[in-house]
């Protein structure tokens, strides 16, 4: 039973220094090209600010993606889960081509307007650089499927600067119920070395603060169970509100090249429709000082009452009809601006409401209930932890099977 | 595949419901017996400095506390490895009488001078109170494992006064190389309650504290890991002594009461030699100002370079020859004092060394890096987070597959 042989531990020091030596080259590529994806992406948000009507070219511009992808593509498309599909069955691989295609569509959807996130992007960037490495060092399959996981971990390490939600965040997302310490080294090695690199190039993270010290207090627990469910049933709202919006398109929009326009179409009329801006884009950067952002949900007054269902609306219209990018931040938008809306309907500090917002809806779509209170933990720090497990784990419950990751397989089922 | 029904959230609703009932009278008593174990304890250790003469009754305590296990014990004597088996395959259950038997016990080894701990105590009190209302609500099988899983939690979370850790730790620990979420949340709830409940009886957790703030420094980083591999082997080096002297007592001491009379003699023999009582009982508190205590140990020159070697070697003698108590809080001894050690040697600031030492032997020992590293965050706050995930994963890597308790089955090898 016990794999126990004497002097295992020398064993152990040529599997770390193998894997260190592997590790460092995929996180070093992988944490630039992040460092890169982050820059331009800052830059197609500013100059979208100073270039209003992009947004119109929104249509055109997922015309463009869709021919990117429908032509040049090959399989990279199904993105996150081809990543996910490769660990759990090594198949034909992930194409090197991934990593710049997402990267260039996704900063065309950031600069038209669309409303989408990074982490899916860097996720995948961090994958297909693993796997260019993998086949240049000839891997056994065996030790693909590793390769792959510490690239997720490296993309998400560098691209939020949690290395160690990162590391965690790799091996929980891959089944829903279980985390296997397949890796837990080299995941958290390549995840510090890429959010290093990416720090190195000059990139930095927007910092965000609860300032409400903590207290235990009956009251405040309950309401923070109370909207662990909230925020349980918004990722379950928004994962199921994509992938409707995507099978609706399919069933109902022929040509094929006519959904993303009738998608940017759609986030065109939303926009004109509420006369507000704010949920274009990533969210992170407000156009105008009153704009509606994440920082701004941490402040009292900083969301009205429905951003969060508008951002949720924006998001699944703006993926579920092809364009591309990440779920994350949408999905820390939406907690944020629920978790601000919930602490004036119930009297509870707005920065703590929102700082448990943005870990639990993401800890409920993606079923990371562990890495999203590390990710609490690296983001906020360490005085409110007890909420922010109780949050992500509730989220957890009330997210239902499915999640924005069809990949993801069910190891233990939630009841 | 997918176990999704419509309105699954109606079952989620049910199940914690039920599951909340069934949590809180565990909660409530399993932490009221441990704020009586904890203010027992204190008491126990303050009474010994009062009347050092007790240590020499060590040897008569040993052979009662055997004569109570041989005579009222039943199956009690497997201790936290019985729970862990019931977990792991309902057998005939845990006693009831497990829980007073190892409270008095356990007071008993402390209050003559025995080197031993409170995890475990704690634990085998939860399980024994969770079987209890298990027994008393006649609970189906697969119900009795979720219960005695989430007594473990309400031990843990109360004992040290860290829930989160007190959740992850007893799903982590069944299982090297696995975290299942089976009762994710009703752990947390007993962990949380349980600490909550233990807090109101007015015991107060000691505080510890890392002064050093967060700087990213590549020397650092590698004097982190290296440090890592050591606290690795002392876990390592203590799991193999205890079961080394556990093993040579059986074969070469016959009859078995003299295996405590020499356990207590060796430890009369090495107190003298060693001319301190500093390796004695729990060694939180110390008798004198410059005793060394886990506390000092974040101190520079709180320990003596070998303070590490001497607490192992005190423990392992005291809980392999039969007294009674966990071996947690010297496995914090130890980390810490080797913690001290080691950034003397290698110019590394000392409280950050001491609390990596205090978590990583733990995590080694235990194979629990993640309740560790989650404990670290409880105990010394968010800072340091990517420090304690390193060492405790380091360690993790160096300890072994064997470890502490014998009933933790091998889920995913760590090479």
């Amino acid at each position: 039973m016990r794999p126990k042989t004497k002097f295992e531990q020398l064993f152990v020091v040529t599997h770390l220094f193998r894997w260190t030596l592997l590790v460092i080259p995929i996180a070093l590529v992988a944490g630039s090209l992040v460092a890169l994806f982050l820059w331009l992406l800052d830059w197609s948000v500013r100059f979208r600010f100073a270039h209003d009507w992009l947004l119109f070219l929104l249509p055109v511009a997922g015309v463009v993606i869709y021919g990117l992808y429908r032509y040049l593509g090959k399989n990279a498309e199904a993105g996150n889960n081809l990543i996910m599909d490769e660990i759990h069955e090594p198949g034909g691989g992930v194409p090197a081509r991934m990593a710049p295609l997402v990267l260039v569509t996704t900063v065309m959807t950031h600069l038209f307007g669309g409303s989408a996130g990074r982490e899916g992007t860097a996720v995948q960037i961090g994958g297909s650089v693993a796997q260019f490495f993998a086949r240049l060092f000839r891997l056994t399959p065996g030790d693909v499927r590793i390769v792959l996981t510490t690239g997720i971990a490296a993309g998400f390490g560098a691209v939020f600067g949690t290395p160690v939600a990162g590391a965690v965040f790799a091996l929980e997302v891959l089944t829903l119920g279980r985390i296997r310490f397949d890796a837990l080294l080299p995941c958290l090695m390549a995840s510090v070395l890429a959010d290093v690199t990416c720090r190195a190039w000059g990139i930095h993270h927007t910092a965000y603060h609860i300032g409400t010290a903590f207290h235990f207090d009956f009251f405040l627990l309950v309401k923070v169970i109370g909207s662990g469910v909230a925020f349980g049933l918004a990722g379950f709202a928004f994962a199921e509100t994509c992938h409707t919006i995507k099978n609706a398109g399919k069933k109902w929009i022929r040509p094929a090249w006519a959904i993303p326009v009738a998608g940017g179409l759609l986030i065109i009329g939303l926009t004109y429709l509420l006369g507000t801006e704010d949920y274009l884009s990533l969210g992170v950067m407000g156009k105008y000082a009153h704009s509606v952002t994440i920082p701004s949900c941490f402040l009292a007054g900083g969301a009205t009452p429905w951003s969060w269902l508008w951002k949720l609306l924006f998001t699944a219209i703006t993926l579920g009809t092809g364009f591309k990018g990440g779920e994350v931040t949408p999905l820390f938008f939406i907690g944020a601006a629920l978790g601000n809306t919930l602490a004036t309907l119930c009297g509870a500090p707005v920065d703590l409401m929102a700082g448990l917002g943005f870990i639990a809806v993401f800890a409920g779509a993606t079923n990371t209930p562990i890495a999203c209170t590390l990710m609490g933990v690296e983001l906020f720090g360490a005085d409110n932890v007890l909420y922010y497990a109780i949050v992500c784990f509730t989220a957890y419950y009330f997210s239902g099977h499915s999640g924005i990751y069809h990949s993801q397989r069910v190891g233990v089922s939630k009841v």
